[in-house]
């Protein structure tokens, strides 16, 4: 058996802002999976932020992607050919696989999905890695019920989550995103307190002070840059600062990017800023299955999915996603949905 | 009774760097001391970073000092005339005093010193808030024994107590200091297990990375800057930042400040970075004294204390020490030392 499949692999490591010549789509033969291997047909893939840090050439905290090799990414996809005994053609599946149509597969590197939960991409977002470190990184920052809660990419695939926790927590939840139609959905249809909209503020730390009146409490940080400033100026004494992730920093080399001026305040305002990356927590990963699948079905956290199709185009939607071009959770559909699978609802 | 005696005080605010010209000292006359009030004459008056950020007039974390009103510092003296039960002529006590010859106090702000204990300088140094500044600091890093733990400004005030402390604890201790008489100090006197001068090193990068081969698991930071950078360039998975202090930005304006270009770190390395302030601590005071008089009374903690001769020379000194000029902690010695009193050993 030989199978015919594109994939995108790395061309280059890109230097500062990835471009499209970073990438390659090429044919490949896939041979007959090994023992415990299966072969897996793409739907959804996962676009990430915290993939730009692993196509560098120096290792960041997670394996670096080779030149010349497909990218990975978390997949959602549906098996159509089995030597591993736990897995039949037509179950559907999650795991790391290659930017491609088709991939093979470790029969232990993947997890079945339950296409009767939710629809199959919240797999890859409120129901996966994303939605999963909204919720550690809520359990790190704690916050007391009437403490003000500031999310940055608040309508992105963690910010989303991480504002809906903390109004469920009965915090005040205060979010900022990049456009005027993100802040109107993190109002309207996500329930938070206030919003703003950072790239038409010509300041941000005075936007802060309206939106968030008794100072910041509780950072969830996503972004770092001007906007992690701004939340060190307002942030009350004993802030919380949870450090997911600077995407504002990572297409910068270090002379490019202005420094945080004012860590000051993390002395005198008593602040703990605290940096984490979810895969150190995979032991809660049932409590957080369960405990956010309830919140779904309830309808108390709702989810935003923003779908390129083809894969040909991720590429381009990865770009477009590190400059917050993105609204919601990005994803790539690259096959047919099942029959059975849950449609997702436009929020 | 009315009493003459010099005063210091804060003539204008600095702007950036302190100049002589934002002091005046005058002459004042005391007043008797009204009820509850004793008047006591300065012996020992302690100069510490912080003073810098109250200097300003914008709200630190501590009251400012005002424009016209003497300046505040901790100083050991002698009571001398007393309105309170508590206090008679010829005690010993520690309180926020005037930078004066004398000082009216109320009794429930001032402490009894036992000067057959330490010498009394050490009430202002390893016995008082910088001791118990470092003995905090370190149980909020909890290094654990084989850690590495690098200190910064480790000669100083604070930083000689932290690192001690650290060795106490089994851990690997490595400091920095702005002259090399400094860092045999802190390798010759200490134990410290390496120590770099900072000022003559081309790249602190490269000097902390032969100085602490293994990564830093725990920074106590007293400065900030670009030692504050070096140490998240080499910091370990997992590390404490604990920030005690910044001198090396308290007289910059934000626009002066390169700023720190590297917090992505705190991210993929999982750094949690803690800013603390010890008056939040005071309900350990106690236990820290004990534990504190016994590492001095055994050897196992020494501490060197610099002294200036003379209430006039209280802001240059200052000046000099905002610039690295001291050497261990500064006092200022404005009288005479009771003759019961431990002589100060030159370490």
């Amino acid at each position: 058996m030989s199978t015919p499949t594109r994939q995108i692999t790395l061309r280059r490591h890109p230097m500062g802002w990835v471009t499209p010549n970073d990438f390659e789509i090429r044919e490949a033969i896939l041979p007959t999976p090994p023992s415990n291997h299966v072969l897996v047909r793409a739907i959804f893939m996962s676009l990430d932020p915290y993939m730009r840090g692993r196509m560098d050439a120096n290792k960041t905290y997670a394996q670096n992607f080779f030149i010349g090799e497909p990218l990975k990414a978390r997949v959602i996809g549906e098996v159509i050919y089995s030597e591993h005994a736990n897995f039949n053609p037509g179950d559907l599946v999650c795991g790391m696989l290659d930017w491609a149509d088709l991939s093979i597969a470790q029969g232990s590197n993947l997890r079945h999905v339950d296409p009767t939960v939710a629809p199959l991409p919240y797999y890859l977002g409120a129901l996966g890695m994303p939605g999963m470190t909204a919720w550690i990184g809520m359990k790190m920052g704690a916050p007391r019920p009437g403490e003000t809660v500031f999310v940055s990419a608040a309508s992105g695939a963690v910010g989303q989550i991480a504002g809906q926790i903390a109004k469920l927590q009965s915090c005040r939840t205060v979010g900022c995103a990049g456009s005027d139609e993100k802040t109107a959905f993190l109002l309207d249809e996500l329930g938070f307190d206030a919003a703003f909209n950072y790239k038409s503020s010509s300041a941000v730390l005075e936007a802060l002070r309206v939106a968030a009146p008794d100072g910041v409490d509780m950072y969830f940080d996503n972004v770092g840059g001007i906007i992690l400033e701004a939340a060190l100026d307002h942030a009350n004494n004993f802030a919380r600062f949870i450090q997911c992730g600077l995407i504002s920093q990572y297409n910068l080399s270090r002379e490019e990017t202005t420094g945080i001026r004012n860590l000051t305040h993390i002395n005198r305002k008593r602040i703990r800023m605290e940096g984490f990356i979810v895969s150190d927590h995979s032991d809660r990963l049932e409590e957080f299955m369960s405990e956010m699948k309830a919140w779904l079905s309830s309808g108390q956290i709702r989810y935003r999915i923003d779908i390129t199709n083809g894969l040909e185009n991720a590429p381009e939607a990865f770009i477009s996603m590190l400059k917050g071009g993105n609204f919601g959770k990005k994803v790539v559909q690259i096959g047919p949905t099942p029959p059975e699978s849950h449609e997702v609802k436009h929020l």
